[in-house]
């Protein structure tokens, strides 16, 4: 039997209305590029601006890109950082129908030019910042047919299709009515970093937005309301800022960018300026973050960041270390969530359940895992034969997980062996290896592809490398594979130390052993001065294999010849 | 384009699973009768259960009910108070892809048999309270196949097809495998109250069961997460008891049920006891508690509900005193929110603008309203002709509403003239009267049917009657038409005084005059001592103005005998 309810589909446009009706008059702050300093580092300067703005100037993106003659589905790319012109490009490209594909500005040009092909983007909103890369892209992609600038340049750039953003909307009349759009329709999309093969597109659907947006709202996820002050610093080009702008609209809070200024200094500031309430990141954010408010702790001019309630850290683990440094010296709470570009992202959150003292032991082993799903999410973990696992919290298993916001395949039908079915039902298959518990929490332990396998069993690296990263005098840390003729694998730790602190293998043994079994710990620990990093920020770990290959304890083996060894 | 996101079905399983696996350890209280007193009242039994043995029992149930031949969509009814069985029927009946069909215990039973037989309902869950009513339904319910008791009786009911539910339930074995549920199939209906012709029944999808549950959690509505412990006091034959136990469950929420025991005192226990945080109920039943906290309080004995963040009012306008009685003398929050049968109910919450102060008076003014809309509905006004009226605060016009889940039509295509098209768009007529302002705050002035039309202009008798009922000594109030050769219409207020206390229209009138303008003040007061009260607790203005037709100031016209005029 049918429902007799209305059917009134789930889109983007209803989140612009809110803004245009609801909460015209709430803030969206922006640090924007003013100039440079002698140093030619960038100086910020700060624009303010409402939601009734944004909405109006987003109405007329809409209207002025429909102008241009692009039909429904036509891609537009932006190439911009966090600021209100991106949000207005987040409303108002999905609200006339056409599909806003956010580009990771931290690629390589080639790279940008090939991710714009391949999506076959008409358009292009570029940041001014960026702008220099215009001619390249311009020639490499023959269906970008309009570029548009976000932000004043020092000159014109004389090429035909180039013109000004603020120009082009000011000059188009606002859309006065909305295309009809059906909630399977394409919203956004964004490519995967791909560390193996090409970036692959995941489109994200109207439907998926609003109910991402809906489900990350509640408290047991990111407490968004309208009273909240919110500064994504996670890029926009990242997983739609992990949906933030589009809930941080839907139910009216202020919203605050940092532009390209994420350090800890300019971060602390907009956070106790700006009343922010909640704040989202990366690990390198809040240890960047976690030094600066050290140290003006021990300068006694701490900040006043008392308004924050929540720091969110995701896009990799963050060590448990970190969560209590920030609770014990700052008293500021950070909450660890897990999502995939392929699951736009949200799919757990790490909020302790009901009775637990987020400060205590457990709270804090618990607040160092992925959490628990938000409602509609599904995980399991699989055996390499496929076969369920039991949720037991020891073991682990390849993680897969399905819902309404997770992909059901790759832009062009790319990438199908990562999406299979299970007893009748579609899965993603993540790539990481986890564990989960009798009450839900999951715990990843490894990419599949940086999983030690030693003596036929299982090491993670990621618990090792958190636990050996909570040691004062370290920086950074990974843990790869070595090769090892009698176990298979053995673990390596790769460490960058504080600057002016030393460490040894042993002192850093000694420090994790009490988490570890005996087996797990690192037969070797190499001492170096950086890691490699990837355009999203994660350690590279394959090129650490790379660079360590053949490395070994085994005399009969050699190590190679540029790092250093401690022991 | 279409999107590249997994087609997973928002349905009624996804919640049960969460409790199952997520949340099984935590609470559901529920107040059961015990027995009678001496007085014939009855008593009290607290009985503690949990998520886990709920869940357990709910894949038993619907289990069970396909074991009986039920089919997908057959509708399974309750008549049932507030109570750890009646979630379990919320989450296992469809779960089994039946139809849960809530019946409100209030009615004549004569009306609960009609409803019966109008939904065609198969089986029968039934408080054991209201056992008497078995050998009459079942004689007038020639569908109804199957009857189970809930709780005890004194002794079995020797009827072919009646049997206890709990036997039943522990005789299934748990479901194991939910059916294929496509979200637009029917999960639950609850027909409308029905003041005029018959009552009309609302058909909720899984879709719009899953997407209100999600709608209400956060803070700008209900605020519901994990750690919280909420008492639904309004019943669960009522609008799903506002969602409630759909959304506590999706976010393991503890549950409490007061089932019989909506007395002040009962729930004031209850909400000290079981650390309630938010409660949801309808007027009457705060001004219940209030009068048992004012007691409790000069008697020097004063509740401890310190924990309690939220008491949600909804059913009918709150009056501004009343928000203010509870804020200024017990410190408590009322949050008030406005929704019909129609609309599943929730559509508007009223919290306060970014940067309003709650208990400053433009705060408590905006919380009298019944606020703003939540995500994905919208409201307008129309004027007679059906032209859209501007949002600005004042003008006032019929309250229209769309949204994912507001009703389409009724049950069977009956009521067709609610439901109409506007510039292409289905929209719900809600037979309000309401304004909207620039900020979206919707304020209820009347029933369309209850407006009074004096010299062309509408007065609202809600705003006249909140006015009323704020004089410390008047009790209860209505406002309605009374014939005028003049004006054709004018206001006459019909008033209850509290116990031991005397009005009159001359200090009524000067004690809210302030408020209004002069054409407003009602001509007449009559003073009565009780108003006739409808089976969901509102007042039956059709009743008062059926007594009081050609009741008149004009000489020329005889009041009736009955009631006293005060002036």
């Amino acid at each position: 039997m049918q429902g007799n309810m209305m059917d009134v589909q789930l889109t983007v446009p209803t989140i612009l209305e809110r803004i245009r009706t609801q909460y015209a008059a709430r803030e969206v702050v922006s640090l924007l590029v003013a100039g440079r300093d002698e140093q030619g580092n960038p100086v910020a300067h700060k624009h303010r601006t409402t939601y009734g703005q944004v909405a109006d100037r987003s109405l007329r993106l809409a209207a002025g890109l429909l102008g241009l003659g692009l039909q429904s589905g036509d891609r537009v790319a932006t190439l911009a950082v966090n600021s209100f012109r991106h949000l207005e490009a987040y409303l108002g490209v999905p609200s006339a129908g056409l599909v806003l594909h956010t580009v990771n500005i931290r690629l390589h040009p080639e790279q940008i030019a090939w991710i714009l092909n391949h999506a076959e983007d008409r358009v292009l909103l570029i940041e001014n910042v960026f702008a220099a890369m215009i001619p390249a892209l311009k020639a490499a992609c023959p269906k970008l047919e309009h570029v548009f600038v976000l932000g004043p340049t020092p000159q014109p750039i004389p090429l035909p299709g180039v013109a000004d953003y603020d120009t082009f909307v000011a000059d188009s009349a606002p859309l006065a009515r909305y295309p009809q759009i059906q909630e399977t329709d394409a919203a956004a999309m964004c490519y995967t970093s791909g560390t193996t093969g090409n970036p692959k597109g995941v489109v994200y659907t109207h439907r998926s937005t609003l109910l991402h947006s809906m489900v990350s709202a509640p408290k047991d996820a990111l407490n968004v309301g309208e009273a909240d002050s919110v500064l994504p610093i996670v890029p926009m080009f990242h997983v739609n800022a992990w949906g933030l702008p589009y809930t941080c609209a839907m139910y009216g809070a202020k919203q605050v960018y940092a532009g390209v200024f994420a350090d800890g200094r300019s971060v602390a500031s907009l956070l106790r300026d700006e009343q922010v309430t909640i704040t989202a990141g990366v690990p390198t954010i809040w240890m960047g973050l976690l030094g600066e408010l050290d140290r003006a702790a021990a300068d006694g001019h701490p900040y006043d960041l008392s308004r924050v309630e929540r720091l969110i850290v995701g896009g990799s683990a963050a060590p448990e270390s970190m969560i209590r440094a920030f609770s014990d010296r700052h008293r500021l709470s950070l909450l660890q969530a897990w999502g995939m570009t392929e699951t736009h992202p949200l799919g757990t959150a790490s909020a302790v359940p009901a009775g637990v003292d987020p400060t205590s032991d457990e709270g804090f082993t618990l607040r160092a895992k992925q959490g628990r799903t938000v409602p509609l999410i599904e995980l399991e973990i699989l055996s390499d034969d496929g076969q369920r696992l039991p949720h037991d919290g020891k073991t682990m298993g390849r993680l897969i997980t399905r819902g309404p916001w997770v992909a059901n395949s790759y832009f062009k039908g790319e990438g199908q062996s990562n999406f299979f079915d299970l007893d009748g039902q579609l899965w993603f298959d993540t790539g990481d290896i986890a564990t989960l518990d009798e009450r839900g929490y999951m715990h990843i332990q490894d990419r599949a592809k940086d999983l030690i396998k030693s003596g036929g069993e299982w090491i993670g690296s990621v618990d090792l490398e958190n636990a050996i990263m909570a040691h004062p005098a370290v920086a950074m840390c990974a843990v790869i594979a070595m090769d090892d003729p009698k176990w298979d694998e053995r673990p390596l730790a790769i460490v960058v130390p504080r600057p002016g602190q030393t460490v040894t293998h042993d002192a850093l043994t000694d420090f994790i052993a009490p988490k570890f079994a005996k087996w797990w710990l690192p037969d070797a620990t190499v001492v170096t001065d950086q890691l490699p990093i990837g355009a999203t920020g994660k350690v590279l770990k394959r090129e650490l294999r790379d660079q360590y290959r053949g490395y070994s304890t085994n005399p009969g083996l050699v190590p190679p010849a540029s790092p250093d060894r401690s022991e």
